[in-house]
């Protein structure tokens, strides 16, 4: 398996992409995606939670179902959420006109939209935008990272290259994030576009796993926006031989590699978190299970008082305890060690529920870094889980206290 | 019922109160105080459902169950809270004192502390600020709301009287609260004494009720910091009829004004919280049931979103819908009402799940007031809730970024 430095979509065997600007931003920015599968391929995603679900995600989790997927219709700028039979009609009319101009049939069509909730599509903009779209897809895609973004300040994208029965396999992950006071509150969509040749029913599988240890790690299930959907979608023209099982090594290879993608997507959502100046990582190891790990490392990655200790570079661990507390998951307090890492070194501060006298100056300095890691070791079972988010800013709060003007 | 002047716990019939400087806040600030009845009064508790309970709640939840109670020691400054073996034998020690120079059994003594999470108690301090209270016991306790209070910027509390049986009965409630970026992180505590002649279970019974509709929409259950303890103590002095059951109209009219007195303190806590320049009400009514309302209604005042929009005076009613939509309460967003006011007026921004256009100016002007209501109508059933919060501020953010120094 190897990270390759192509970023694009459109350099996965079989697929093509474009991004253009559609006017739904301000100042000619790229707002409006497409990609396009140029065989029947198959796709597998995974929807927010949110009982108020986004126009296309109620499409989506219909057209999702079809054996076949071939393109996935993007833009940001506009949530089209709470708008009601019109952002519904909206969102059918955009896979319809995608689907007519390319010869599929609508429901092997997605579309996706993030940005402000509640104002109507500008059909106008977006039909003008998925023409153009259309017209650059043989050469564009490149930007399609940057077009889905919002609050966004980086692009995140990666691309893997492995071998599965002497075939290059190609995987090409890109994402969008931020809002991420709470980890959960930020629309998140992600898009994984790969050429192996595997069935439906296992990409749905290993989407399902992966989702778990990753995107639901910063994106907690049960707890999501109204728009938040990670798909993935796969075509077959890496020629592969069929991954139609999950007891082979392809399979374990494959999904090792799509968790990669995954988990770096997941990270680099949470390092750019509205405002971020931080990315934090909380391990917790040592646990009965893995539920209840990933209850708890949520739970202390999510507390607003840890982020606002971990901005001020306070290692306040009597904040990671008490987030733990109120997570729902059982523990035993006088069992649990906890500390503090980074590229500075690592401090101990809690030890089996006794707090450790420590050096502040050792401990302000390691918190700091840009890349702060709070591990938390239960000393009962073996199982393990990791959670990301970042620090809590005053620029968060000027993001978030004017979003909509 | 009417409504006094006077705010002190040491103005109801047979209590005395102390205040006293021990060192434990810098700059001589006032950081301990101790409450007593003269005779044997009946206590009611609710504690923290946090697994991570301070030392002093956890003897407290065992002495709360004693026939009778006389008395709590209370310090800021520290929270005793994660302090192992050590922390249990100190605040044992403080009710032991305080029993012991007062001729009361331990058990009849309640600690509570509030302050820095994982530093044992200084005991030299606790020991002296102890001895200083008893000394002061007759002529002190004005300001004891004041010697509570962490990072509050105002006292918090209120005196009401009303008659029973042709006899003047006396409320005083003083509480502090704060740290408010989610309404159930911030340590809370609030101390309730009456001269009102009650059996213990008929004022456990109303402290339950009340603590369902008043402290807990501001602090979530089971969502809580270390230290949340919420106390009433009942000494009978007014002489009343005792109340002994819960059907007759002495019973009805003292748990309402007990009532008035949490609702009064838990608006008082979330127009205090951390950095906020803006108080916010939440009203979910036309709700199935009561839990219903009550979930909603805390989701949306808990979510950073919406507290950010409202410090932006931003009528982003989107994030409104989010909140509900994660709450895990279940609604028909289709039948959905939205509107904001304050006393600058009413807007209606959503009806029956659709958008609404709105004069964003008028909008604006009715959000840049202190005091803000956001309605939610479900359009469904009777049921209705209030919760209370306040916006988040890039003052929170500073304020908790480096607490501990």
């Amino acid at each position: 398996m190897e990270i390759l430095e192509n970023k694009s979509i459109s350099c996965v065997k079989g697929f093509r992409a474009a991004a253009v600007s559609a006017g739904l931003k301000k100042g000619g920015k790229l707002d409006m995606g497409l990609v396009v599968s140029d065989v029947p391929a198959v796709a597998a995603g995974v929807f927010t939670t949110n009982i108020v679900k986004a126009a296309p995600v109620q499409i989506d989790m219909k057209h999702i179902k079809n054996k076949t997927t071939r393109a996935f219709v993007i833009n940001s700028g506009n949530a089209n959420a709470c708008t009601g039979q019109q952002g519904l009609d909206d969102a059918e009319s955009e896979t319809a006109k995608v689907a007519s101009a390319l010869g599929f049939s609508s429901d092997e069509v997605l579309a996706y939209s993030t940005g402000v909730i509640g104002v109507p599509l500008p059909m106008d903009k977006i039909n003008a935008g998925i023409d153009n779209c259309l017209d650059s897809l043989r050469d564009g895609g490149d930007d399609l990272a940057k077009a889905i973004m919002t609050t966004d300040t980086k692009e995140k994208s990666i691309y893997l290259r492995m071998q599965l029965s002497g075939k290059d396999v190609d995987i090409c992950g890109i994402a969008k994030g931020s809002g991420m006071i709470h980890p959960n509150m930020g629309t998140m969509l992600s898009f994984v576009a790969t050429d192996c040749n595997i069935t439906k029913e296992m990409l749905t599988r290993i989407q399902k796993d992966v989702t778990a240890g990753t995107f639901n790690m910063v994106t907690v299930d049960g707890d999501t926006s109204t728009n938040d959907s990670a798909t993935i979608i796969a075509n077959g023209e890496a020629g592969n031989t069929l991954i139609d099982r999950p007891d082979t090594q392809d399979y374990e290879c494959f999904s090792e590699a799509v968790y990669y993608v995954t988990e770096f997507l997941s990270k680099a959502i949470a390092a750019d978190g509205e405002g971020a100046t931080r990315f934090i990582e909380v391990y917790v190891y040592g646990a009965d299970d893995i539920n209840q790990a990933r209850t708890l490392a949520r739970s202390v990655a999510g507390s607003s008082l840890v982020k606002a200790a971990m901005h001020g570079a306070d290692a306040n661990w009597g904040r990671v305890l008490c987030a733990m507390g109120y997570s729902g998951a059982q523990f035993d307090q006088n069992k649990v060690d906890v500390s503090f890492e980074s590229e500075a070194g690592s401090i101990d501060v809690f030890l089996k529920g006794v707090p450790l006298k420590f050096d502040e100056e050792q401990a302000s300095e390691i918190l700091t870094k840009d890349s702060i890691r709070i591990s938390v070791n239960l000393n009962s079972g073996e199982a393990q889980a990791k959670s990301w988010g970042c620090d809590l800013t005053e620029e968060y709060v000027k993001i978030n206290g004017d979003y909509r003007s």
